[in-house]
């Protein structure tokens, strides 16, 4: 990232480009910079060129990693001293750029790592709570597209909001006391998103089935984006990631997949050449 | 509670007797008592005496604390050997006689003292949290009424469900980490229950606001039935109890105010004379 004279905002997009926007009003990390230079009233020019080292377009929160990464840039530089639920607030208005709604679920997660409870929205509050080790299986369709967001319902009986509610507590629990099996029993469960996005996924319970069999503690859709994540022990990564591999290829879809694990960092600077 | 020949269940009702019925059919402890019979196909007779301390048709739990006495008792003069979940689902359906539905929110707690997540209902099963030392004022209308419980809408629009969410969240982080105030601040609101409850108690919002500008924590209704509790710091429960019941008095509602804590001790055998 840097600051120029040129009025505008230019992104060259680095690593996986696909069909990112380049367009600062149509890339989130774009449009977080409009509109914190909006709210300190500054023209200034910026460049920014992201390196995405991770697929686009899978409910991975990437865009949001981006338009964190921008807005916590511009505080350094421009030395606007704005505290991190500022930098979380105008950060989620930068998601409006991939899913019409400005929501703080990936970037509050990108700028503090760990696991994130946003409080409230006006303004912004988070609550940061620290994860164990959680490792992480996740299958990617390789084939990009806009979140699955406004497909959700408006509304919910208030019967499965009791069995969310009580899922919800659960994942905290879980998570506070370091129990990863419990956890993958919870995130298995969803009343809200699975049932809409995980249309999305051809074959989504066979492979699930699959996975769960396989030795996983659980399996969900990752975030509005045609991706399937697993959590399970440290030793059975491998093999949840073959069998993820090999359930995406019986349904043939062509897919990535990735090991990882949950993580406690949160934004940094990094130099590179 | 004493096992007998006479093939029927008896309630002899001591304490605050008030209106409780003494039919096992519309007694919660009777129907539960009821319930593990057919259960454990018995016609045995039974005789309870509770004795009440706590005034009834407030909200404040009692009627679910005699049903699962009833079954806690039951279960040892029978050896019967229940787990504390099956007691839990078996006493849940007593509190059909008070607010016509099955549900374990008191009955869990006062087996298990702490804070409770219902996790499911078929089967029941419960996650315990202990809770850190909580003051808690309430301030009880003199006035005996059924549950509001039925009162409640049965949809919830999506975006409310969202707020409620990260208040349950909120909820068990507060008390795994012992956070009292914050967890006042979250008590205070809540989109499914105070709307349509606090409406049965009059200048409830004038009530709420006094206990908060005098310094309680947090405050809301209890249960369904007609009280007001506050949470506070250990310092602060007289003054608190002196605002309780100055609030009540303007609104010309006879009150009774009750200091007392959050336990961690469930349920136990004590020996009376």
């Amino acid at each position: 990232m840097q600051l120029n004279d040129s009025d505008a905002i230019t992104i060259n997009i680095n690593g996986c480009r696909e069909d990112i926007p380049e367009d600062p009003q149509k890339n989130c990390a774009g449009l977080a910079i409009v509109d914190l230079l909006k709210e300190v009233n500054s023209n200034i020019g910026v460049l920014i060129e992201p390196r995405k080292m991770i697929t686009v377009g899978a409910g991975l929160g990437s865009s949001g990693a981006c338009a964190s990464a921008a807005v916590y840039g511009l505080n350094k530089l421009l030395n606007l001293n704005f505290g991190m639920d500022q930098m979380i607030e105008i950060a989620s208005r930068g998601e409006i750029a991939s899913g019409s709604v400005a929501h703080a679920d990936n970037v509050a997660g990108a700028m503090l790592g760990g696991f994130v409870i946003v409080k409230s929205y006006q303004p912004v509050e988070v609550i940061r709570i620290g994860v164990p080790e959680i490792p992480i299986v996740i299958g990617v369709m390789k084939k990009t597209q806009r979140t699955t967001r406004s497909l959700i319902p408006t509304s919910m009986a208030l019967d499965v909001v009791k069995e969310q509610l009580a899922l919800c507590s659960r994942v905290v629990h879980a998570i506070m006391t370091g129990d990863i099996e419990e956890l993958g029993r919870v995130i298995s469960k969803d009343f809200i998103s699975e049932p809409v996005r995980s249309r999305s996924i051809p074959g989504y319970s066979t492979i699930k089935k699959k996975l769960l069999n396989g030795g996983a503690y659980g399996c969900n859709v990752s975030g509005g984006g045609l991706s399937v994540f697993a959590i399970c022990d440290r030793q059975g990564t491998h093999d949840i990631a073959e069998i993820m591999k090999h359930s995406f290829a019986e349904q043939n879809i062509d897919s990535e997949t990735i090991i990882t694990y949950a993580s406690n960092q949160g934004i940094r600077e990094i130099f590179c050449e």
